[in-house]
């Protein structure tokens, strides 16, 4: 690169590069693309695969394993239709459409500004008016499916488009076969559909998109206080993996914005390259779904203790696996220029990076340090997600491990053999130590917690 | 319990048994039951997800973290349905099923001897001359939903019958931003849908299943050697997990049984309570899909090499992780009577187990037992899955953990306070052994290896 460029590269995450990134390091691709892709969609590679799984693991660590008033559920997918009609989902999970009676296209009607008619392209973005366009319509989200051989409005199902209505649907099951009683929460994660019409923007809004909840049952006059609790905590884990403080802020929802089972919610939105937006929302549900369900199903969903009955308050910190991924990668994202020469580093928080180590014999010829290299790399991928590498020039490997973001990197080298010490480099300040090689899986077990 | 029940309690594992602890245990429940339920769908409650977790993670930590020849991938769930198409699921993943013109309801052709004529109910099962039957049609076993606002035949999209497809159309996409080159593989878990007309046997066989699989690519002429390895490996991954040897066999498909894809395939069978069913399949698929893909998509999915250019055979071990689970669960499931009371315990491996250890105060009013106990488990969930349990008498403490299958149990007692001693109690000895309350941490890591 000449210097003008060098100056040029030093710039600051945009989605573009963030999604290029992903493609060029098999994080990220587009679904089916072979097959011309399907809108809003997307599938994982290894290193986003990865990752993925390393989010949900600081969440399940955080939120059930290290607590011993969570426990955890995974319903279906496909639950009984009779479960959407009663939270709610059926009559009002819906957006508000228009058709164009000359392109037969349908917009939302809330983002006129972004419609365009197929047939008579308007010349100037905005101007909507050349569609000719019906009243709106309410378009129901949910995904629907036929259970069973015969297709008719008894077999009619749908995808769920949240994971928390497996959650209350299941209160008694848990509180009869758990030691629990409030406060006390049932975590889940799984896939949740919402069939979005103008989704975009990479992975911020996907059709199929997984979700980490966790519904907090709690003694009414306890709820506010609980709701406070529960923003501060998870305001605190998006900061212990690493985002900015400044990247992060609270936002208290106005009445008119509240969901209609909502009491009250605050949203941590993080400042995504596209400006602030939804992160996670903490949402105090009040007694709704209980009461809904128990109206609807005929059992009734309380909590019964020794001297006391009442239908607990529900708290809700619910964030997409996705999200969380998309703002820890937009956060560590990093160009910076080192010796002239231009790096892309990930300063992804060590737990969430998909590869811990990386192995790398100093010459990839020399049989006594390829050896010494495999027999390491065989016994720390025992423990974590290793890589060996013995391929290219040592710099350019460098620079392979840094774009996916490996903290640490071992080298072999002629004085390895000598002695039996390696250096460990450290990904974000290239600092090179140099330890015992049987020294190297305890130190970055003790590093990484 | 008197001594003639006593005798009869100790007795092998049934459907019914294990249903009814994984019920009873918060393993499992059934979908939506305050709602009477959807055929054949469950979901898992903490010691499920718990299981299912190890389960998954066994099978990552195997097939994909130590090796360097395997890398991840999650795609989506709603593929583009050309995909379907081109795979031949369109056309031929069908079930033959029948109709009854009296009662409307709808059978399997294969297996009409267990249909019954809902209007006029046979007096012996078997007899199903009583309905009025049409023909045998086909019936496609996807479940089918619509993308976007519009519902017509462009809209039409199907829930993923299993993750495989998703692997071959990423196939450009990870040979392109990986370093792979034959032979290696591509590793998927996530859920497939199957809209089964009969499904039964707890879970057996669901609706909507999670999947193991990963598809191998090799050179052409390695294809069979290739299929003898990987039925090796995915038998000895059961075995090194604790399935009996004699509680497994391999089983390979006589040409009629083959699928249209399959050039071999093994089943690696388990003798359920129900008789021996499949386990796990290892498919040789051939080119059959890589083919299919590139005449379809116009994409050409083949290797090139520095001098070579050929499409690649594959070798797919597929497993449902369910199907595993409940493998595991049968084999560990264990009646037995020590010391005249009846003890149900799950001797399942260490690593599957829901939690690994329970640490307990000998007397749960005693503060200073309480605090030290307390203290421990803070220190041991911090590593692993832990339980604290001060409630009710010591032995039946115990006993909840070897329904649960906790491998280990430390107590808490007078002699602790006076000398910092532990007793370490074994779940399938019954061992005691007296250790350091400083070593529980480390003595239970390196058991867990």
């Amino acid at each position: 690169m000449a210097s003008e460029q060098l100056e040029q590269f030093e710039g600051a995450a945009t989605i573009e590069k963030v999604a290029s990134l992903c493609r060029r390091r098999g994080f990220v691709f587009p679904t089916s693309d072979i097959y011309g892709g399907l809108g809003s969609s997307f599938d994982f590679g290894h290193y986003g695969v990865l990752l993925n799984d390393n989010v949900k693991a600081e969440w399940r660590r955080s939120m059930i394993q290290e607590r011993d008033d969570v426990v955890a559920l995974d319903s279906a997918i496909i639950l009984n239709p009779q479960v959407w009609v009663a939270s709610g989902h059926v009559d009002t999970f819906s957006d508000p459409l228009v058709d164009c009676r000359t392109c037969k296209l349908r917009f939302r009607a809330d983002q006129l500004e972004l419609a365009s008619c197929g047939k008579r392209p308007s010349k100037h973005p905005g101007e909507y008016s050349e569609c000719d366009l019906t009243e709106p319509r309410a378009f129901n989200l949910m995904f629907e499916t036929y259970v069973g051989a015969l297709r008719d409005d008894a077999s009619i199902a749908y995808l769920r488009p949240e994971t928390a209505q497996g959650i209350f649907v299941n209160f008694k099951n848990v509180t009869s076969s758990m030691r629990v009683k409030p406060p006390f929460g049932i975590a889940q994660i799984g896939k949740s559909f919402r069939n979005e019409i103008t989704p975009g923007n990479f992975l911020f809004r996907m059709r199929e998109f997984e979700q980490m909840e966790m519904e907090f049952f709690v003694p009414p006059p306890d709820a506010e206080e609980w709701h406070r609790y529960w923003i501060d905590r998870r305001h605190s884990w998006h900061l212990d993996l690493g985002l900015r403080t400044s990247h992060l802020r609270i936002r208290a929802h106005e009445a008119e914005e509240l969901s209609h089972y909502a009491r009250a919610t605050s949203d941590i939105e993080y400042l995504y390259p596209i400006g602030w937006q939804e992160l996670e929302g903490v949402a105090n549900r009040g007694d709704y779904d209980l009461r809904q369900h128990t109206e609807a199903s005929g059992t009734t969903l309380e909590w019964v203790g020794h001297e006391e009955r009442y239908v607990p308050y529900v708290i809700e910190p619910a964030i997409s696996v996705v999200r969380s991924t998309l703002a820890f990668l937009c956060d560590a994202y990093d160009e910076e220029v080192v010796a002239e020469r231009p790096r892309t580093v990930l300063r992804l928080h060590p737990r969430l990076a998909p590869v811990k180590v990386a192995v790398l014999p100093l010459i990839g010829k020399d049989a006594a340090m390829t050896e010494k290299a495999r027999s390491l790399y065989e016994e720390l991928r025992k423990t974590m997600s290793a890589e060996y590498d013995d391929a290219a020039a040592i710099g350019k490997r460098y620079r392979r491990q840094d774009e996916i973001g490996t903290p640490w990197a071992v080298t072999i080298d002629e004085q390895t053999i000598a002695d039996g010490t390696v250096t460990l480099r450290d990904r974000d300040t290239l600092a090179q130590e140099r330890i015992a090689i049987d020294g190297v899986r305890q130190l970055l077990v003790d590093r990484l917690g």
